[in-house]
């Protein structure tokens, strides 16, 4: 098996980010991996979910959505139905769970981080994209609530990034596209901080199972991806 | 009264159209009017509302929606509140009467396209904007179904622009941004052909009433700024 | 061309407006123009709306609805669809706004105004007879407020009203009804206060283009409707 | 014990029923029960639910509504709150069941009879008012269907009309209004054909229980009054 | 006629009562009539609806569900249609009325019980078996109130239980099953008190209309049913 | 560390599977892991999603709720606040995904099974316990059709099962309670089938990462509750 765009099999596509994307967002950045394009804007609240109330805690919650035309063919909006599409709850779920393990939520104090994803294209990978991207626009939110005294001391405690790896045609294989992902035997989202210690692993056996040992491969392949998101992470932040 | 960012009265902001921005979708323009972007989307179904068919008769309709954070503060999305923004539905309407005006529904055939307005940074403008950059997204999506046989008449027949015009201060002016249009007396969307002829006109006195000769000389301004948009729109599509 | 009814194209249908319709809102009036009928009623709250909580402002807001049988087929009520039909959102947004420059908010002090126009007839003009009929509703509503002392200073500043106008069979006329508007070139709302000043107009040219002096006429046309229908107002009013 | 009105504890308010009320139904009845008014219009078409398809069978439905002023403070509208208000729900269930007992639904053939009641002023007894002038309308309906030879045999077989009573003070009344309902310690509706059999009842012992005797005493009552709305029905039908 | 189970007209079916069904709730029970299974959960929660704040007084509320294979079909969700059940919605309001009719609403204080009736398997009188459950979910619930010291008198005024009747091949039986129900002429609901007394009735000539004489004799059927009930309950309930 | 209730780390709370819990549906489980109690109800539909019509294969698909009193406080029904839980959402397409690697989708032909999970009580590991019942609800739907001939090859492939593993107080363990799952440093979901194969992982850091050594852990004590709960599935199924 060779890859369609010729990438060896623990190659991940060209990373890029763009910081200041929008210019309203507390926070907001451009990830693209490859031809996955996700607009990951922060905004930040002063208020956290009724079970925070008096905790002292703070709250980091996602929402996830595409453009209609993201895909190949057009989605139909979710107002359109009434109901939010079932896939984008399980992964704003994931974004939000993954993004709250880079947090240390009571220096944040009771206040909310909420990190819009909007994937503008698709070519798959969106919820990894969407994870690296809003770990950065996170970031930026939060330096500047510290840079300008709101919160005293920066609540960073992990550098989150996320990647999907799964077994194509047989091989262990890094960051799949649309084309191997449809096709993938596994197809494993693991999210990870900078030193390679596991926050949500998701792992789906979408045509075949697979063993214990696949996953260890995988989890070795996911840690080379997420080492690069994260060094192309501290480059946009100049870290 | 001088304006904020030095324009004359009568003087556009930049725009910017820039063709083929997303991949999928069968044609799709970026548009900026000064720091107002929006994502204009064309997709071609097949298919028309039920009381066309059976008429020969095509359909051109569109979707308006703004990201949580195109604008100052985050707005919640729609789904959140189970019911789309009405101000939004007020623009759809209005940009689907303004694309039907360019296009000849019979020439089209029995199938529609939808325009997909998706604004990413509001600063003013931003139904005009919808209209004026659709108008492109629908140009090249028609141009495709006839280059390919699909349909056999390009079945454009008007060349639609939009511009928003109003009374700011006492000053007639052309293409209030976002702090001219909060505080204006008067705000009216005009939307045009290549000659000037008026498709759809939406005028509020926001915050005291205006005259019948007011108005004669907001679509005065109203055809010189459409006439600057039209020659955006015809560079970009090189004709 | 000669009109259905026999007018001429400047002529205005019947216009009938019979107060107290119902009991027990603070105002209540049938407006009959023509064959359309619309039950205006008008509700005054001790709330306003988050954004003027403390301003010393008050609010008008409408809501527009049809009956299911109002016209020829049978419309499925908006809450067997769980979405406001669009049609609606945008008119009552349009009375909501029109309604609103007839009143110092300030006099009004922190309290709403909600006009329910519910039409029990169709026969064309039904937004337009809904602001006619719906400020004489607001007018009694107000009146009330004020002989009970509950405000000081009546808040009504600008006597509005609304009529219809468009371009049938080349034909500038008034007062479009159904058949009328169901094949008029163009068709243009125009609100005004009881000096012919504009306070909102909506116009689409819906199967041709109009110019700007054809523009001009209309608004002279739309002048003279008003007028006839301040008269009635005022009748009724007993002003 | 006196009633408020004066009327003895066995009669009926006014009853008034003005046939042809809206222009556009096939059936369209305003009935006025004191100061209850209620729009009944009844809608033919050519569909029948899933489960009657193939069955050579027809259906009656009716929906059930209220103005947001019909009554003393303003109720939002069903579609403010996306759910159809639970007490309508009960009662065009009522409503339709009732009207179905007025047809031979195999006669009615593969189509359907909505009866729409808006009740633009209510003071009590507003579920039976809707079945008693639905019946009306209903019954124009057929006559326009069986008159213009689409349906063969005039398809009514019970002439039905419905009245509240109740116990109040102590006292076994007829025809409850809102004050004397809302104080009632059983408030029991009965729907009946023109020969005082029963089509349905519905009773509440509010704030006391009732006695199978007492129930005996209130469908006596009953009959009256049910025998002197089809007496009224009978004159509007000039049977 | 005889009936499938060989009972006789004024039978009831066997009735299980298992208390303590669920160990979450404050009253829990498992109520089998014949085939018939509803758990009936109650639960105390320290609030009261709006229009009983400040009143002193308390609530009891109901909330009616069937699982999807309750019944010999699937039936879809409510939340797959976004809306409830329009039956559902009936009967809760009606389990609901019942069970408040047992409970001195002052004594219980401003505190709400929900119960929340969920139909594991069906065979007819669902209803009436979630009354019947439901009152001595809510007797639990009361009793741990009481005893733990929250309110001071135990609050219960009447022993409630339902049960169907109908005409059924012209006889008049008692407790209907599913098979008897959808044949049955009347189906007539009775909830009663411990002493006879009627707390409400809801009856529908599903195929015939029926008199006041049969009315009569399917009381005293429910009197006789409603005494089984009560007595299984006291001994349910060790009285 | 012990574990309340005496196991040891890596022993499965009792497990019991009631076959034909209920009557209609094809195939009906209760499962009762520890004090967790789920109804699994298999139903057998003619028809298969939009996306596979024609295409020979079937589909299995799985909806999943709590009763409102499962859980220690009540929860709000999804209806009632017009969207499904979103973390109903994730679990139903996790079984749904489970139970679809059971199946040869071919062999079942264009039909659908869909797989109900109702919690009645909920103690932990609810998920787990819903795609464990719901495999053996699945085997007996699919053994009706074969044995009625409908199908012809009896279509599962794996025998699927699943288990939650994971960190508390520093320690792995197996089949974690509610008390020990809200403590958790980490929570793994395993989906296997009967040879030790992964299905589906799903495991999230909820209060520390974890890494790479410590899923390898996690994975072998899931195999081994895995092996349990195959035993009492093939025990309750005759196999």
């Amino acid at each position: 098996m060779t890859r369609a765009d010729g990438r060896s099999f623990d190659e991940m596509r060209s990373i890029k980010l763009t910081r200041n994307f929008i210019t309203h967002p507390e926070g907001s950045v451009l990830i693209e991996i490859g031809n996955t394009k996700v607009i990951c804007n922060a905004t930040v609240e002063d208020t956290v979910p009724p079970f925070l109330k008096g905790s002292g805690s703070g709250w980091i919650t996602a929402e996830y959505s595409m453009l209609p035309r993201a895909t190949g063919t057009r989605n139909q909006r979710d107002i359109s139905k009434l109901r939010q599409n079932a896939r984008s709850v399980e992964i704003q779920r994931l974004i939000g769970r993954a993004l709250r393990m880079a947090v240390d939520l009571n220096k944040l104090g009771e206040r909310s981080v909420i990190i819009d994803c909007d994937v503008i294209q698709a070519d798959g990978g969106t919820r990894a994209a969407s994870i690296s991207g809003g770990f950065v626009a996170l970031y930026d939110a939060l330096g500047k609530l510290t840079d300008s005294g709101v919160i005293k001391d920066f609540p960073i405690i992990n550098h989150i990034s996320a990647v999907s790896v799964g077994i194509v045609e047989g091989e262990h294989v890094l960051d799949l596209d649309y084309s191997e992902d449809s096709t993938a035997f596994a197809d494993v989202n693991v999210v990870m901080n900078e030193k390679g210690m596991i926050a949500e692993i998701q792992g789906t056996g979408e045509h075949a199972l697979f063993s214990g040992s696949d996953l260890s491969k995988l989890i070795m392949l996911a840690e080379k991806g997420n080492s690069a998101i994260v060094e192309q992470q501290k480059k946009a932040l100049c870290l």
